[in-house]
């Protein structure tokens, strides 16, 4: 193998694929990149940690197709302290890879391109087009609420599932018993027959990543157990995660009956100054609601106690009720507009926040004693 | 105790008092930052870890003199959270202090202004004044080297002494065996009789931060047993170290013959480059020296190899050299000019560095076998 490439392109390629491979690996070939040089000109680096897989294509001048395998990390280092605008050399002969851009000469060891695990796709029946930007929203509007708990493995990823019943959906949720995200949208053509499937966090968060630089429409294809995301230069398929997500819809409180309405700028920023007197451990605040009259408060043994009145909308009967306020927070920063209705019941009861009754975001927050 | 005082100005005067309180203290009023305010308007604040005393005045308008102590960073937490621009009032009364700001009340829990631990200055018969700008020079240069053995405390620090002969200077060194950094000025007046102390890690750290908001002349007081900046707005008071910096002119090498003229940037970016492949065991960059051809080159057992040839004025004979990559790149990282001087005698032997024999900073690097 052997070919030529501009600095910032395989800088631009590594920084993909190497965030794919974990940091520490007992299986050796999986630290390392998959790199092949095409009889076609080009370069397709290739990453994997056995669950997610990264395939990425850039441009080069090939010399000599070939393929090899080199530590991703280490190569992405050098990528980086290489000169700027330097052109590549890229040459793999006799177990070693070497590389070359101006004055610096490296050697790395290699591990033969035979011994790299591949995932093995096979059939994905399902495949539709999503705008770059409403993937952004699904994740940066649930993402948050994913379980981080490994004993409840089927939370720990973005519910992805289709529904036709009263109008065709694709709704994306994600909850770890505390709270719950949900974002709902036309189903795209092509979701009808889209098996339930549980997208696990770590394709969340690498996909994440790669569409900051999309812009365009990205393709989806799933099978019951795998899910592949077609980015253009770039290509992420993932198991799913094999395990049964709980019927949310249950959750979903559909009687609360106090309703308040509220700026959330002026709430997010009023739960964040209270909670500063808040510890590790309490993370509680207190909202007590009268006649248009909101009231957040903390009280900590060590510290003594915060309050803030904000301003909101509230004719039902006064009462009190508390939450996490990291919960809240995460919730608040999610949510745009002037105002947000948040349906309360009573101070044990799941409250329902959402900016609307047409926004295509809704969150449900379990209260906390106070 | 009663005042009223704008969020920023706030803001900024506790930004500099928490950062010299401990994150975890045994003894509580640690924890704790002493506010009085004035009964000629203005706030003092306090700070200390018993070995490190800082004192901040800022305006404030004072309704009824007194003074409490209240943990520093809640404190700290909550100015930064209050609302831009906004008016912060301070008042103190039965073991609590509220703090009000527009429609947000805290009360923090306070200890009495009693029990608040004040350093004894004693006499500071020496004091002299340095331009902020050169004290900022002379902690750059010189605190990397400073070592952090807790067993060799009487290298903790930047040391600080003058000298008459030839010329009446001020010098400042640091060393931590491996390498060590001097800076020389001309003696400041006022500093004749100056003794020799060592000025603790802790305190160049916080006199460092304060010196980025300070433009103007810096006073110095000192005895044997205390030194005192004074900023301005803030004086920071600081214990010596209470022990003996090794004779360190004996190992600032006089006679190495083998001269290198090389420029400071290209040699850097060649180091930085072949320890891409260093381990964090071996940080050993070799440096190979033959007529005007420099050879950077990293073997690590795990990666592969590295090298670089780099530009450079070499007229002795050829040989070899290990040094830390590491300590290597915090020398070359203070260095300016188009080129320094390296000055070798043997692969054993330490090694001087400095831009040349008229600039204020030299260094001193010991090898590494390779």
């Amino acid at each position: 193998m052997k070919a030529t490439i501009e600095r910032a392109t395989l800088l631009k390629g590594l920084s993909h694929v190497q965030s794919v491979v974990e940091r520490r690996n007992t299986i050796p070939i999986l630290s390392n990149v998959l790199i092949e040089a095409t009889a076609e000109g080009g370069l397709k680096l290739m990453a994997t940690d056995l669950d997610l897989q990264i395939n990425e294509t850039i441009a080069a001048a090939v010399d000599q197709p070939g393929a090899t395998t080199v530590s991703a990390h280490t190569l992405f280092d050098i990528a980086r302290k290489l000169p700027e605008g330097s052109q590549v050399s890229l040459a793999a002969a006799d177990g070693k890879l070497t590389i070359m851009a101006g004055r610096a000469r490296f050697q790395l060891s290699t591990l033969p391109r035979d011994d790299f695990p591949v995932i093995a796709e096979g059939e994905l029946p399902v495949s539709f087009e999503l705008p770059a930007e409403t993937l952004k929203q699904i994740i940066d509007k649930t993402r948050f609420a994913i379980s981080t708990e490994e004993t409840r493995y089927y939370l720990n990823g973005i519910f992805l599932h289709v529904s036709a019943d009263p109008q065709p959906v694709l709704k994306a949720a994600a909850t770890d018993g505390h709270r719950l995200a949900r974002v709902t949208m036309p189903r795209p053509e092509g979701a009808e027959a889209m098996p339930d499937v549980i997208v696990p966090r770590k394709c969340i968060a690498e996909l994440r990543k790669l569409l900051d630089e999309v812009d365009a429409l990205v393709g989806v294809s799933l099978s019951s157990t795998k899910i592949r995301f077609d980015l253009g230069h770039a290509l992420l398929t993932s198991k799913l995660i094999d395990g049964t997500f709980p019927d949310y819809s249950r959750v979903i409180p559909t009687g609360n009956d106090k309703i308040l309405k509220i700026d959330p700028r002026s709430f997010e920023e009023g739960v964040d100054r209270v909670s500063t007197i808040a510890t590790e451990k309490t993370r509680a605040v207190k909202m007590a609601l009268d006649r248009d009259k909101i009231v957040l408060s903390v009280t900590s043994p060590d510290n003594g106690t915060a309050a803030e009145e904000v301003p909101g909308e509230y004719v039902s009967l006064p009462f009190e009720i508390g939450f996490n306020s990291r919960y809240l927070l995460d919730i608040l920063g999610q949510l745009d507009g002037d105002t947000i209705e948040v349906h309360l019941a009573d101070a044990a009861a799941p409250t329902l926040i959402r900016e609307n009754d047409k926004a295509a975001a809704l969150y449900v927050l379990m209260p906390m004693r106070v």
